[in-house]
């Protein structure tokens, strides 16, 4: 009989699971409200009892089961499988997260983060076709990512590896909460698109929807710029320009340097689609080498918000290879 | 008894060869004039001849090597064996390497490019220190590089991995021979640095004796803008300047992606040793995410021209993984 894994995705606001089978199809998913209440001291807590509460209701046996994968924001130390500095989930210490998990279900548990976790889901069973060397790129409220070359994460040397939200695009650029300049999330992600939108809005002077909508103070979202600039609206428009401007460029020398055989757009901001996509491809073809222009593929991802589970569910396919 | 490598590091004027241990000391080396006349055919019997007179020179046995490895320039095949395109050997049709040479010398051989292999060399027994994730960059004619990742050599889909050279650091900047606009290698490179030189040199109407050399038509190189940076020569430090901001902005954005434990700086131009990097790690910290910049490290290359034959040797290593 074929064993099964559990994916967990933990966000500020929800916690996403699911029960796959070790081919990565979801068999069951659900979701709980996330509680940071008290620095988030219930969250492992009302995890773990998610988990005990669906197994029995499922009639499954932990025998069953290979383990649990969880992605989750902060950083992660995927040997000890603690989690620091996430700040969404009110964590500022160190949260002993595996020992918990693994205590409290009787199950072996991995850890690593969110983006991570969500480039490997989209690696397995969605737009990276289970390539040996897949870029993820997901455009949130921020700009994550997840790198696999050879057929593995990379993490680097002290687990930066895939902050591509952080490549300088604009040196000088808008200021950076990393404190930099002229990071890509700064013009990419929900809200440097919507930064790029108010400051455009102030230099325009002609017609524009976008424009009257910022001067009349009404909020302003990455969607409403894609939309409106889906509608020909002129101002929307140049903001899309520079958005996929800089992704493109970010895109191309991310791929001068690794050749991956897809890049995967993703996140929040890739509901613009194919729209988006068409102007990043344009830039991409204008920065990258011949070669890669010739051999990787930019692609929207496919798994929507089911990236995370998925992903973070085959980081317990690690076990099997352990035991053999 | 310990067996041995031999590395060969195939270049467009000298093919340097050594035999090694298998902890990558090196015991024996030699080195040939690149024959390039009649379409570069006289090339691989040169090796095969060469390799076979040094075995009989110092009495040894074939059963006491593990194999052969070579670094190449042009575009590599690894599973074939083969070579295409390498033009400064006049190899414009498609190479046999791997077959010729092993019918030749009764030798398993493996084969990868010229700065992929100067960076397993590099990581092998140079700066890069056997860490799990080194980015080497070789500063020559051109800018090449290789990338290790997880202790593996990332080639990409189509081996492009490592072609740091062709990273966009300057949109809409020089032309590059890629065809592209602002490749680092139009400012990092030996030639690249000499354009920058003649540029400002036009600009500039101040006290320089870089200036002074460029207007009287003496020939200029790398060396002689570093060298008189080195004495306060006002031009030839903004020459300095620009080298080292990009090559900065393009070291951090690569640890940005990757965040290694080192980037290795190699290759003619890293002659200028300290005074270049010091200057180039001002620029890595500006732009540098704060976990990288305090965890990926800069360092000058330290094999010098054995770093190719060191890490070519050391593709030969596989044949032993590969037995077991």
């Amino acid at each position: 009989m074929n064993k099964k894994l559990i994916g967990v995705d933990l966000g500020g606001t929800t916690i996403k699971f699911a029960i796959l089978t070790d081919q990565g199809e979801i068999q069951q998913k659900w979701s709980l409200r996330t509680n940071i209440l008290d620095e988030g001291s219930h969250i492992v807590p009302d995890i773990i009892e998610s988990i005990n509460h669906h197994i029995d209701l499922y009639k499954m046996d932990r025998s069953q089961f290979i383990g649990i994968g969880m992605g989750t924001p902060g950083t992660v130390n995927r040997e000890e499988g603690t989690v620091i500095g996430a700040y969404n989930l009110n964590w500022k210490t160190l949260q002993p997260v595996k020992e918990q998990i693994e205590k409290g279900t009787g199950l072996k548990f991995a850890l690593d983060n969110d983006a991570n976790c969500a480039g490997l889901g989209e690696r397995w069973k969605g737009a990276g076709h289970e390539g040996d060397d897949v870029v993820f790129i997901t455009l949130g409220t921020g700009v994550g990512g997840g790198i696999i070359a050879n057929g593995k994460l990379v993490h680097g040397v002290n687990g930066a590896g895939g902050e591509v939200g952080h490549i300088i695009v604009e040196p000088n650029g808008y200021e950076c909460t990393c404190g930099n300049h002229g990071c890509l999330e700064q013009y990419a992600s929900a809200t440097g698109i919507v930064h790029l939108a108010q400051d455009a809005a102030e230099e325009y002077e002609g017609n524009s929807r976008l424009k009257a909508m910022i001067d009349n103070g009404d909020e302003i979202t990455a969607k409403i710029v894609f939309d409106l600039a889906k509608e020909n609206d002129f101002l929307a428009n140049e903001v899309v320009k520079k958005v996929t401007y800089y992704l493109g460029l970010a895109c191309a020398n991310i791929s001068n340097t690794l050749n991956p055989e897809t890049v995967v757009i993703g996140g929040g901001v890739s509901a613009a689609g194919e729209f988006l996509l068409k102007r990043v491809q344009q830039n991409f073809q204008k920065f990258a080498f011949p070669t890669v222009r010739t051999s990787t593929q930019l692609k929207l991802a496919q798994l929507g918000n089911d990236a995370g589970v998925i992903g973070a569910a085959s980081l317990a396919l690690d076990f099997i290879a352990d035991e053999k």
